[in-house]
């Protein structure tokens, strides 16, 4: 703990400390950055982009950290395409969950969400973006059994 | 026309076509992204960034266009707070509704949500922002009279 601290981690902080679950689907690994995978596939191939130290906000990002960001983003834009046909992305930085605390302490993070013109196949069944051309819907469960978030986990980490 | 095209400006696209009410609202002019304030106040001090050429995604922008759109973030998320106590920022870039087009031609933009713990004063009407801590509500109404609206602007514009 005392190492985490001197690295600027908090001990309490959900992203500091990613699950063995979290980990096991990480996509990407780079300096000031990484992509995981996300649990929730509401939208096929959503991911969170989680910067490494605990920081709170855009702008407390330094040149080397938004510069890595945009090459991370190139890659996944293309990736997604390659790997699943997304038509295209919907990009989001929020962190509303973290101030529900009464100190909050977030830790800056994005969401990417494919989004489809035509459906994607994983495994055996078709899923259809029904809300494509509109802003996607909160709240929706998971669309993907244990074995497609495999399948969908393989096929991105190919093509980055 | 010509020199529209010339510059890589659609003649239909409306970011490139700017209305009058909106170049009203210009709150920062940069080389390659401006920022207006939003004509829907859902958010108090919502606003779009619009990137001066005609591109698509985020992984369409060169080097000093996203070098110039983190010192943008830096300042608006700086003047939200100074102008309103906006406690942190939503950040998003979607483009949805262009995908609504059979040959749709998107042009990029973010948006900024200023979200608040406290409410904020405007005129004599103060506005609290009742989901904060939570995902932000879409096809909310305006809440601003144009008096109002006036009075966010200059606010705004003052800080930056």
């Amino acid at each position: 703990m005392n190492e985490m601290l001197s690295q600027g981690m908090q001990p309490h902080c959900s992203w500091c400390n990613p699950t063995e679950e979290e980990t096991r689907y990480l996509l990407l690994q780079g300096a000031s950055w990484r992509v995981y995978l996300a649990d929730k596939q509401d939208d096929i191939g959503r991911c969170i982009l989680v910067l490494n130290r605990h920081a709170g906000s855009l702008s407390d990002l330094d040149i080397a950290e938004w510069s890595e960001l945009k090459m991370i983003i190139d890659r996944l834009e293309a990736a997604v395409n390659r790997a699943f046909g997304a038509t295209m992305c919907n990009w989001s930085c929020l962190m509303n969950d973290f101030y529900k605390a009464a100190c909050p302490q977030p830790h800056l993070h994005l969401h990417l969400r494919p989004r489809y013109r035509s459906p994607v196949t994983v495994g055996l069944r078709k899923f259809r973006d029904r809300r494509f051309g509109h802003h996607y819907k909160n709240h929706r469960p998971n669309r993907l059994t244990a074995v497609e978030r495999d399948e969908v986990f393989r096929r991105f980490k190919n093509v980055l």
